[in-house]
């Protein structure tokens, strides 16, 4: 629609109403300029439908939708189902270009776009200076241009398949560093990682790759004393930032450390942290060539679905919204914590501390062990009465191995002999007090139903598996 | 998106590459402008992106989607489900204000566009000078305005409820007239037409209510005929087109009898022609004081559902389309017939002959009848089989009231005493060749089971009822 | 999906994860049991996703969507657009039947489903015995049944347009009852109301047609003093309830009403009172053969749309939903109030006084009106700053006639002779606090360009037109 | 939707209607249990609905939809943007499971059945034994298992920077092997391949990297030769098939090459092949464990959006629907062959042969480029006009790098030295006669106004720019 548009249609209706129409279009239009002008989250998030005028728009830009295009290539965004590409708004062409995947695609201005924004408001999101999606075997790849013969990766333990992968897809050799405890909490071995560096000899080493976001017991790494070590000694400093995005408390600290110390890039997933489905990563960095090297590692384009839902979340929540969803998570958690306490006082058991971490925390799960033979069966119940994301960790001293890297202890505890089993649950964005109400609901039924000494299952009464 | 976001996003991404989409978008916006300046249909229809891009920004017109509107009325357009408001695409206002349907809503200048469209649109499709959508009875209703005193409609007798009971509703009385036959045809009885105006006298006559869309074998009447005696007796004539629209024969026929006779205004359906919900009507007349008398005999607003849906059909078929939709009906209509007359020598019946009726087709059920008490029967065992919209009217000379209005002879058949049983089916828009030839296959089975003396049944072998 | 699908499923992916889908699977079709066995609002209102999963199942019930269906008829639920198709979930064939609204459509158990789940949820919300979606024409004309010979109606004056006409429409002679002040409060002339059946006679009026919903100063009518008249003198009563199923107080009224005097219809509009498009109507009546006979009077099938808006709607709302609008409904309306009453004062107004009407507040435009020749500027102001919904009302006392029907005194006021000009503004369903602060600050802005003699103007400064 | 539904719905609207769409939805039911059953691709694609039917039931098996289901973890397929969860039909946690893509996730029954099904249909599409989507890079991780000590990649030259950076990202060091010339068509160098292979030593390589589907005139790689000296050297072989899914002489000769020699494992795009968004990568290959060791080194989970895209897409095909887009396929890449050879006689040109090579197809610019001293501006006007995916290539000698990968001569005609300029273009599936019109009508153009020595401009008359 153009002023030409409104004023033909000022002859099929009376023009004053048309007018009112065209000065109140103004106001979305409005809304798009400022967005762009300013490339920062809006204060307060976009309505559906705003967003849909937007989208259309942009989608429009992708040369798959312009009228009167020709396609004369092997890949020209045609899309056979209209299902599909309405799922898509139409876009089609996925982002980047074969050997840049941060580069423009001349085909497809309106998902570039989309993935830049998305880049840009993300980044204001989490106040640093350069983000992008991408995976960590990327950034391991993009470092070893900078880094020529070097082949191991000092990796703080973490007891999580997919990193050890990511270290070995992209051709390095992982040196398991076990976390050591500190109370209950299992901390980073900060004596262990600098013997190891120093031991391998520094021009060896790839990168120290630390955890900033993990299960409890085990804690955040302490990224200001890797980082300040890092710098010291000349060697990369790649964060996994999981899910810590939604941690002001973290954020700071990774902040602090880039500031005081060597932070190279951080790797963050957008679904744990932004609410989208699963398929985005955010890699935030103040080193834009290094990023730039990543971008270039990714061979060929990719698909722009996570862009797409990155940025359609962030205009819908706007800065408040945002906020907002971070009051909420904190509130929660310290709800979820103190819960978890006074539950644990009246079945025996006690919360592990781990006050680095305040996302996730830890039940001990010692009397109950004692009675039962198999403590897996509590997560198995937990499971069949639909509470997902509860991990229990049975203690064991038994080793493991991935895919050939050596881990001493039972995997899961993230340390080679952690003194008892636990249960762990987090509270995350988009976590409620409902579903919290319902989780210590169920966890009584089962530990009564289990034969803790605990009385609830007489106060309950009958007990049935919904 | 105006100009300077266009010039906005060539700070984000390449400029030329926004240049292009900029251009390419103003493909769009010719096609939007085109519509507004030609109001007609489009040679070719719009894909489905061009249709949501179209509609996405009218809908942005009605106060309702504006940013910073206040509504301090009863009815400001606020829907509280996401699910409803998505679903039409954020039109809520209908159409029409309080006492005048035909009216632009001043809050809704997006649905008063959609509705202008709509019509204009619907009138190029059919030919004719003046359209609107509205029922029966409101035509009914204001032309009491032009014949005060006038109590009685001539109503050319089409057994169907919802005509008679418009002619209630509205406070008239119908005057019956049956039809003759002619051969197998229920015709118009134009002597009894003629008489009865004379006899009760022009002045106590509303108009004739005549019918172009009907089951065979009853003929659409000889519209031409009556319009040439009511323009000579000065009474009012009003057509029930239902699904007329879709023969041209017929619209033919309208238009000679509206050159040379008198057409008040002619009803059809939206469902039944254009192949969308049912929910709307179209009038059309070339007398603009009647029909604007007939939306101001509307009270209030009414729902904006049909105008969208008719707009976004005829926007998607095009010229093109509608014509194609036309010539397929004409061709299956054609094959229907062929293969009926095929069908009724193999079981010794015949196809009754209503030359005048090009939409809908009848066979005789006499030996069949001979064999069967109740041929109704026949209609439920097709119901049964998924074969919807055939209609079974047992022969039968008892009468019929509706509300209070007698029929004389079996309500169904048109006419007092028609001299068979029949079964009648319809070719209408829409109807595929894989719909014939299931339908062929299911009576076939249908009658082999019934015991007809037709040997289908025994080449067929073993006939469940699927 | 069936037993078998699940069970197929379980050889394709691992059978325990199937099988816990398929438990949870049941938690959905629990609550549409629940619905369709209770016939209840759910206490807590569905979420979109299980709306979606239910509308797509009822869908699949209308014989257009059945496999392996063949429409033989004209009207088979055909439609040429994906995208018309897809925002009616398939739905197509409307409800009802040729004759009877009300019936269940064979080709259509979904649609009619959709339409008596609608039926039944609407009338728990605003607890009554039965209802059914339809207009006050109708309604008219199925009373004409059983009032041979009577041709008046008695009008509770309100100053609509719609009402007169509605009457007309059906045949019917409106005799206008004008109101009468009491304070600043338009109130029914019930003595007029009484002296005219009388001195018309009672069977020759069709019934009493009274308003309970309408904006101040006029107030709703006394709904308990007509039904006690009307059934003392066996004429029927009409309540034109257009928005009162939002107000408890309104909706109290008129069960008394009915247990103590007579009621025999109720008809209010489900967009007003439920927060969809505009289209439905719901008529309440404890008479279920009234209610059957304005079914019968609808002629043929009407859209499906308002019944699906409106189940969508409630399913989400729930009851806890529902109740939390009319609770906020209640605040922000005694919200308004208050602010009116101190923006009255700074200005030199006053609010006219109507306790009875609890939805609708107006607001003097005395003083404005002395140094003002045309107080319609002020709507034309607030228009465009994008006001919607108020309405000014100017003083005057020159006649109005609607269609031919006299009114004295000025159409808007309901008062032959209201003694100012007043300005109306409304707190209704989804009315919000940014609503209303928003208001206030345009009108201000209006009073102080107008030049009252109120130094808002002083103190905001420069005043542009936003 | 269960029995028990069905026998409630049948109190409220007439039970033989129920029944009837009771029965009906076993037809539903009966194509999911079909497919679930045969695990084929359905010979008929299906209508939007009943893939929306299906896919709703779907969604409804992942735990995040499953009511009462309590989130304690990190990742809880929690979905902020109402918006984002509609487009991804509420599926939200992805694929795979840490450690293992192509695990069932047990928290998404739905989600990883959408995946198997995809998996399963496409690899009847393409009829091998085994495929999963994933990248080139993973496959070549996968194979240094298998390969220890190997670090070198035999590359057939193909100049798209993606291929090389794959190599390069996991590690490993590629070995260029340029084509020659036979008559225009640059093909394998048979004999560099083998004596490469031989004088680094077996050993050492770690496969070969071969490409099937390019742009002309190079022309596909010979796989079965490269796969019958692969076999006998016992060197793993990979095919980069990118495009080749929609050749059926191409997928022939892989089968060939499977059969007589040694084909580790090819990889597709989903978009070039089934015309979804870019996104997803199909991995077929005979070799369970090497599937599984890819699938394994995929770290943690992936997007769910291409498998649900490739899913909804072939079951709208069917079989019917693919072979129709093969057999389109085919014959617009006749006629472009036709087309281009005619043009190319009238503007002095010719179509260098390319017979191996049947998607895309190169046009010379010798004489073309005698006259202009920038062939890239022929690209750029076409760009301009609308035409995208043609590529000109200019004939140069000098030396190109990628990532540090020496490539003799100009980079594009993927030999050291292309004896001509010349432009390329393809036609894929989805190609339309009207996309050929159209580019044949603007290339006509920017050859005359370019001044070639063919007449066409004096023919066409004035030139614009459209």
């Amino acid at each position: 629609m153009d002023d030409e548009c409104f004023r033909l249609m000022g002859t099929l209706i009376e023009p004053r109403y048309v007018q009112q129409a065209c000065d109140a279009r103004r106001s979305h239009t409005q809304k798009f300029r400022t967005l762009l002008a300013n490339r920062q989250l809006p204060e307060t998030g976009w309505d559906a439908l705003t967003l849909r005028l937007f989208l259309t728009d942009v989608a429009a830009m992708d040369s798959n939708l312009f009228v009167g295009n020709v396609g004369m290539g092997e890949r020209e965004g045609r899309v056979f189902s209209d299902l599909v590409r309405e799922r898509h708004y139409g876009f089609a062409h996925g982002i980047g270009r074969s050997g840049d995947i941060g580069a423009v695609q001349p085909k497809a201005a309106g998902s570039s776009l989309v993935s830049v924004l998305a880049k840009i408001l993300a980044l204001v999101s989490i106040h640093l200076l350069c983000s992008k999606r991408l995976s960590l075997t990327l950034v391991l790849s993009a470092l070893r241009g900078e880094r020529p013969g070097a082949t191991k990766v000092i990796f703080c333990r973490i007891d999580q398949k997919s990193c050890v992968k990511s270290i070995l897809t992209a051709g390095f050799e992982p040196l398991v560093i076990d976390g050591v405890l500190q109370g209950d909490q299992v901390c980073t071995n900060m004596e262990e990682v600098s013997n190891t560096v120093l031991r391998e000899g520094a021009h060896t080493v790839l990168c120290v790759l630390s955890c900033s976001s993990c299960f409890a017991p085990r804690a955040p790494d302490d990224v200001v004393a890797i980082a300040r070590f890092c710098r010291k000694n000349n060697v990369p400093h790649v964060i996994n930032n999981a899910y810590g995005v939604q941690s002001r408390r973290m954020m700071h600290e990774i902040d602090v450390a880039s500031t005081t110390g060597r932070v190279d890039i951080t790797v963050q997933s957008t679904d744990k942290n932004f609410m989208v489905p699963v398929g985005g990563a955010i890699l935030a960095s103040a080193h834009r060539e290094l990023v730039q090297r990543v971008l270039e590692t990714y061979p060929g384009r990719a698909s722009g679905s996570p862009s797409l839902d990155l940025l359609m979340t962030l205009l819908q929540l706007g800065q408040n919204g945002w906020r907002s969803l971070l009051d909420e998570r904190e509130r929660t958690f310290a709800q979820l914590h103190a819960r978890l306490v006074h539950f644990a006082e009246r079945v025996g058991e006690r919360v592990l501390e781990s006050p680095r971490n305040d996302i996730s925390i830890a039940l001990s799960l010692s009397t109950f062990e004692t009675r039962h033979a198999d403590v897996c069966e509590l997560g198995s119940q937990l499971f069949r009465r639909l509470v997902s994301g509860a991990r229990v960790v049975p203690r064991t001293e038994k080793q493991a191995a991935i895919s050939g890297v050596r881990f001493d202890g039972g995997f899961g505890a993230h340390h080679p002999a952690y003194p008892s089993s636990f249960l762990t649950v987090a509270s995350a964005v988009g976590h409620t007090d409902a579903d919290m109400d319902s989780f210590f609901n169920k966890i009584e039924k089962v530990f009564a139903t289990s034969g803790s000494k605990d009385s609830v299952a007489e106060n309950t009464g009958r007990l049935d598996i919904e």
